[in-house]
């Protein structure tokens, strides 16, 4: 199973997007139209088929979670939604994003709606001390994800703020909820402490993982491919984790050639080339990638003392390798 | 018990700002900071107020719902935070808005941040199958306030939405959480379904009252007492009760008045005291507070049935009469 695979390959996927239309409405108002438009065609569903494999390597079936899950999802392209506001970007999944076809306002409270019809999906799961629990390991990490990106605004165009600042930011923007996304699920199907504790690890390494290579997929994969515009981090003057890694590795010319993109003022496509270049030539490109896969290994590595956790093994593989 | 005497003459409003205070941080990091900001000092503290106020009025006591209590308030000033980006607004509370003060990126991750602060308080109280109920009823508030904002974008500058759109707005934008805040208190100190949902009902024609009131400010306070410039309705073009009871009332002339006003670029003090003239001569401004009257009074009905029910009654009273 890789991730581009999932949302088809699976028999629960059509019932995740029922789950998601029943919580988001028919589209009768510009707020349903805008979530709507937001949610539809779904992308990969990481974290709600996170959350379905994760009730199920502890023996749960993904009938325990689907409604769970599909909040997981509400909430992340929430996120998604105020993140393009945010970085004023214009595409996202190879589309015009919220704020570019809707405008601002709209945007901005679409993403709100969005966030509570999750929120509601969440609450709507099973027996309710169960529910609590694993609503409360969510939102913890939705509060994580606002301290990322607030984060992430406050580095722009600094690159000197070093990879740690860079990994940390990705896991309170990512690798959070990745993690809270399988010990929720591992909470809903009854699992014991020790159990959920592996999975929410195992889901913290796997969103480390995913992240890493979503920051190299500007330097790797083609614009159609990403469905976001190659140049769209250089545009913000947000300095990625291979961009601070080759930082670290350049000599003085090379990072002078940084320097000089992250002030800003060099068109987008001569930025990313110059870039692109610096980091083939410090050794950035690979070093991130061998970072990806060794957040996989850890991920999997957690995975020992379960029942069941072959599709998981096979999650955190493909979101170390994924082109797209 | 006033509105405005509220939040120093009752002795759990330190109790709940401390609640405030731990859910949201102590200023370590930009988001908190701009949280803080937010929140401090805190405004009217209406709908923590009416959260307590119900649990004690059907037998419970303050400490059950303190934690949900200042999770109703982070919500709201959540809201508010992203209030005054969809309107341009400067000022709130009497101070700069969020938005003008850290810019809107920053205000943006911090009401979202706000939110999940306030569902993670709301998720922190009592036992789990009050709570779930609880939160449930307050998170469906929240989905009708963000129809409510969308539905307030689109009707911008247009003067023949009618009466009743201004009310079904101000139900969706306050009420419903007002009626959410009582009905929930009362769900978390265990009343039976009556009496929560008659204080749900208290809650939403109370929330109608102080909505309608509100509406009345700009052109029954000043400036200073209203912590809002009185002009920013007017600025934003949004046609709210009062106008709305005007134009219908209106003979030619005046629909002519409010109309230019209403096509934009009359400057903000000139429409302004065109407005108050048009709202004065048709009688809108004493219909509005006879609306708000008449909403407090159905409040007030509602408590008929319940055992203590006089702090209730109080602030309904005076939800109807506020000058601020």
């Amino acid at each position: 199973m890789s991730l581009a695979a999932t949302p088809t390959g699976d028999t629960y996927v059509p019932l995740l997007e029922a789950e998601l239309l029943r919580w988001v409405g028919t589209g009768d108002s510009m707020l349903e139209l805008a979530c709507l438009d937001a949610l539809f065609p779904p992308g990969k569903l990481l974290r709600p088929v996170l959350c379905v494999e994760s009730a199920k390597a502890v023996g749960g079936t993904a009938d325990q979670v689907l409604a769970f899950a599909a909040g997981l999802e509400c909430l992340h392209v929430a996120s998604l939604v105020h993140d393009d506001i945010v970085d004023q970007d214009p595409v996202r999944r190879g589309r015009a994003s919220t704020v570019e076809q809707y405008g601002l306002a709209e945007a901005l409270v679409a993403g709100d709606g969005l966030s509570m019809a999750g929120i509601a999906a969440l609450l709507s799961a099973g027996p309710a001390e169960r529910v609590v629990r694993a609503a409360r390991v969510t939102v913890e990490a939705l509060r994580h994800m606002c301290q990322g990106l607030m984060r992430e605004t406050e580095i722009r165009g600094d690159l000197t703020c070093g990879v740690p600042t860079a990994l940390s930011i990705m896991r309170a923007k990512t690798a959070a909820l990745t993690g809270a996304a399988c010990q929720a699920g591992a909470i809903l199907a009854g699992a014991a402490p020790r159990q959920h504790q592996a999975l929410r690890r195992y889901g913290e390494q796997l969103g480390m993982a995913f992240q890493i290579r979503d920051d190299l997929l500007p330097y790797t994969a083609e614009d159609q491919v990403t469905g976001k515009t190659a140049t769209s981090d250089v545009a913000n003057l947000q300095p990625t984790l291979p961009v601070l890694l080759a930082y670290e590795a350049a000599d003085e010319a090379d990072r002078n050639r940084l320097t000089t993109v992250f002030r800003g003022g060099t068109d987008p496509v001569t930025a990313h080339r110059d870039i692109l270049a610096v980091l083939t030539r410090t050794g950035a490109l690979a070093k991130a990638a061998r970072m990806a896969s060794s957040r996989a290994e850890q991920a999997r590595a957690e995975l020992a003392g379960l029942p069941g956790g072959d599709q998981l093994a096979e999650l955190a593989t493909s979101a170390a390798d994924r082109r797209r």
